[in-house]
């Protein structure tokens, strides 16, 4: 089989230069081409050392990548996908968007959170948006791919059960969200700042963080009805992965068997999401670089709450792990093509 | 003035060596003994080289440490100190108690949690649960002081305010903090293991923690009401500090500013509570150190529910600083003395 | 091509873990059993849950595990590889001995620092010390492999060319080196207790440590000399890597163009060593979780000194891939079989 | 006694919001001005959340901060402080600048090293440089105070005893330093971006650091001639501390039994200087957050060398704490006023 033709535009930020990684590792991908505003004419190794002797190309233009490329990742910042989704879809190209603007069904949402308007609407038809779990079949063959957020991944795969079941009141549903710091990007900021970041935790955009539009979304869908959650991230003083620890209350009592069968059944042909045995817990240790997801299940039988638990690293099952997935369907190659590296236990 | 005599039993314990060098800087104390199961007969410097040349103190027995002063810390597992605690009383001297045997009121919740009775009943009755921004009074001149845990500060300095102005559903208070890995102590455990630890995160105890009835006790005796909360800890990889993220729903809604201002005006007298500015977050590196509680307030106006993030050092306040505070109230010394350690900035 | 047979023993060790992970990627090996004295009839993921759904694997006996294999890989403390080495000759198969019981010829070495004797001396002579970059050829066939301890695999990389060239006064050569802390294994220690070994540093075993006599061992044979070093490694509040900092004095003066030709052509071909570009440093977060070493080379002018800077992860290269890469030369495979992984970036 | 007014320039970076914390806790002074370029008019707790509720003081100008300060600490970039000193001889005021323009009595070392020269060459005459243990005399009274930098603190401690007794070969001195990470500022920087930063490790300026010819100005005069050295720092994982390995060969054989009481006579009466027990190893967790500097000795017996290890807290020794203690000298203070602050042990 001829491999497929892959371009990054944005190699040089966390997302881009991970997928760098990941597609020199899979086995139907030719990295074709690479892009970087700050960057452009040097070679990415200079600027990633780790790449050292493993690849040695010079990070061009955008448009450049584009027309190098069968399929072409953007990991850009949101509100500057629509012009590189358009020529891709005019020369007949996918486009995996890792950004926020395909991600978002209701313009609305858009408008509101993040201050801009679909320009393009004719691409927004054409895009889906893409989680392999919730929504495998729509995602094969579409042009244009909208990949999850971080956060919504690790929420929505740890709640879909519940959720689809009705087993919980949808309005009691509260989020306390950990990532690592790779999930603020490459950008330099004083809060991540080794000295003001390190011994440090605190939450951030309380209530208030661009990924809640989309988890209510996801969870909406599951649920058949309109979610609005209560959502907190915290900055973690790791690299890579996020926790997150989902409170609602159940409409009925029931026992953490049955919950844990319903989370078995739902899950027991997804490659990628583990359920724990009951009595573990999961962390983000055992799925850093891998694409797994880890849910464990509790129940708070005092108040009648279940609490869930899931962990994935957000760079590969939350953002770039995820977008080979997504090409993978797209590109009908076998889902898991590329993505089975096995987690490190340290 | 005299110095008051301290003797630490359990000083090689983390709480117990933090206990040291706070008591070594009081003004009106001397350290007169300290014991150790572990390390009697050697110096408690070559347990803690920090200590070279500032203590050279042989780590005795309990009875003697007991001897020796007119307050004595006892910083052990639960279950030991009521002996303590008789052997104190009996010979007209203060102990304070850095455990748990002193903080339930009922008997069955110290039954029901720790799977231990009250055996010498009257020791209970000597006895005072003692958190000065909460019993300041109640404290003064006691023998017996039940020093509060590290989990039920950070959350009842936290919710003080709220619950006694009745304005939350005490029902649907969510609780998710998050500590330093120095509040599991310093013995050795595959999960605080360096490599085990480090780059890692994950809840533990959910729903399940100990700290639970005491955190229940003080939230109900503050809404006048029987509370039941759901609590879950999480092992974050720093060594010092505890973040908690509270969550519950307003009974009614209210604006940020009534909500700030009542508890401005609540901790304006109090010198070790700090209500953070409007727009501000409380974060550990804040308080690392010092005998501060940092608290900000948050809404969610989305969803009617109030967030209150607490910082506190699980060491100081949550532990060594908050027991001499104590101390300082028994003994009728100005409450900050010897407590007003300036949080670095990093 | 029939899948080699492989087994581990001593599993549930950092390094055994860090085998079986690379030996489930390796294309031409089927993992065949693993064995642990600590946990022998547990699933190894219940030991290590990032093995979820990735290995169900039940930790047997060493015999088992040895009568399954083709090779046999032991991670195990010294003193006790004799036996298993025996057992895998008498049966025909290859052992490849990860601990320290095979790395010295010289028997006197190996009393004097360990304190014990080769009991079973004819082992001795059918084993062989395998460093692929070193001595490759004599590797190929053999039964019996001592693989490298870390710290002498980055100092002997580090330092081949210029010794083999015989540039530098050979008893001028100061060793400083500096490793994450998985290379203190996982049995549990007070000094890698998180909260004592982070945001700690310090040397240990000054001028002491048992990796002394093979890392002389190496030097010596490429200088055609004995070389007796000053070796001081120190622990890094990291998990993973090595950096060994190396300090000689020039017996002539050498321009670091030279001396930088002078690896590039000794490294040209070897696929796993790589000669930055003068001007970088080596630094271990880029060759974490791969089978890289990185070296970078420096001049002090101002002292004739050079001064060689060399990274590994010291679970890869400087234990389990380097163990793979020799697996791969004893049987004829290509020598970067299942090793290319890309170190990521973060 | 009146206190002293004491201002600081500089305030928000890393050693100047270091100075303000020491300052406010110094019992003869009071803290009267402060400044800061880049936040001047607002106030520091805004910078530093850290001092809410306990320093309400707005940022403001530099020549403000001199006129309403009886001592002025500079904490700026080389080649700032000329002006502010001059500002202050003038208006018979101290200036103790914590920067490196008053640390090398030869100029032309400053040119080499800095690029830069004396332009007003009278401050200089005026001016010392103020290491306590080594000029403790020629500090008193002075008006201008070179203190020293953090590196050459830690390595002239370590060595003044050797160097003084003429034991070791002064041309063999090789000395390896690890540097916590707020030694690089709060200026943010990509090598000091948190997942650059964390699990990473490497040296850095090898054998070209500035503040080698500071080293080199200590150690020549102890040694009463021309010491060169290799300097290599390294970038630590960790906030705070330095870590100096110092290698260097014996004239002559010695007894580490000797050696040692050399230091313990050489140090017997300072205040900071800790000569560690026979067999410890200095470490920078037992002298975080203290004015202490920790010194092991050890011996390699097998190749002549004796290895110093000392470890100070880069921001206490190393910058804001030493520049306390000159301002106790040259005010006539008690030496270790307000620096008698207790290590953490964790």
């Amino acid at each position: 089989m001829e491999k497929i033709k892959a371009g990054v535009i944005g190699a040089t930020g966390y997302a881009g230069v991970e997928l760098v990684r990941l597609l020199l590792s899979h086995p139907n991908v030719e990295l074709a081409a690479i892009s970087s505003k700050s960057f452009e004419g040097q070679d990415i190794a200079d600027i990633y050392p780790s790449l050292h002797n493993i690849l040695q190309m010079v990070l061009c233009g955008q448009e450049e990548t584009i027309q190098k490329s069968d399929v072409v990742f953007g990991s850009l910042p949101h509100g500057l996908s629509e012009q590189f989704a358009r020529m891709c879809v005019d020369q007949n190209k996918v486009y995996i968007d890792l950004g926020a603007d395909f991600r978002l069904y209701d313009e609305a949402d858009y408008q509101q959170w993040y201050k801009l308007s679909y320009n393009d609407k004719a691409l927004h038809e054409l895009s889906v948006y893409a989680m392999p779990e919730v929504n495998r079949e729509e995602i094969k063959g579409k042009k244009i791919i909208g990949n999850p957020g971080c956060y919504p991944t690790s929420i929505s795969l740890g709640l879909m059960p519940l959720l689809k079941a009705g087993l919980v009141e949808e309005n009691s549903i509260i989020i306390d969200s950990k990532s690592g710091v790779t999930g603020a990007g490459r950008g330099l900021s004083q809060n991540t700042h080794y000295p003001d970041c390190n011994e440090a935790f605190s939450p951030y955009k309380i209530a208030s963080h661009r990924h809640t539009p989309e988890i209510e979304q996801n969870l909406s869908r599951m649920a058949g009805k309109k979610v609005t959650v209560t959502f907190v991230p915290h900055l973690l003083p790791v690299n890579r992965g996020i926790v997150s620890t989902m409170y609602m209350r159940l409409k009925e009592t029931q026992t953490l068997a049955k919950l844990h069968a319903l989370y078995e059944s739902a899950y027991q042909n997804e490659p990628f999401v583990r359920v724990l045995p009951q009595g573990e817990i999961a962390n983000l240790k055992n799925v850093k670089y891998s694409n797994y997801c880890d849910i464990s299940l509790h129940l708070d039988e005092r108040t009648n709450r279940v609490i869930v638990v899931s962990a994935i690293d957000n760079m590969v099952k939350g953002a770039a792990g995820q977008a080979i997935q997504n090409m993978n369907l797209v590109f009908g190659l076998q889902e898991t093509t590329g993505l089975m590296m096995i987690p490190p236990a340290f």
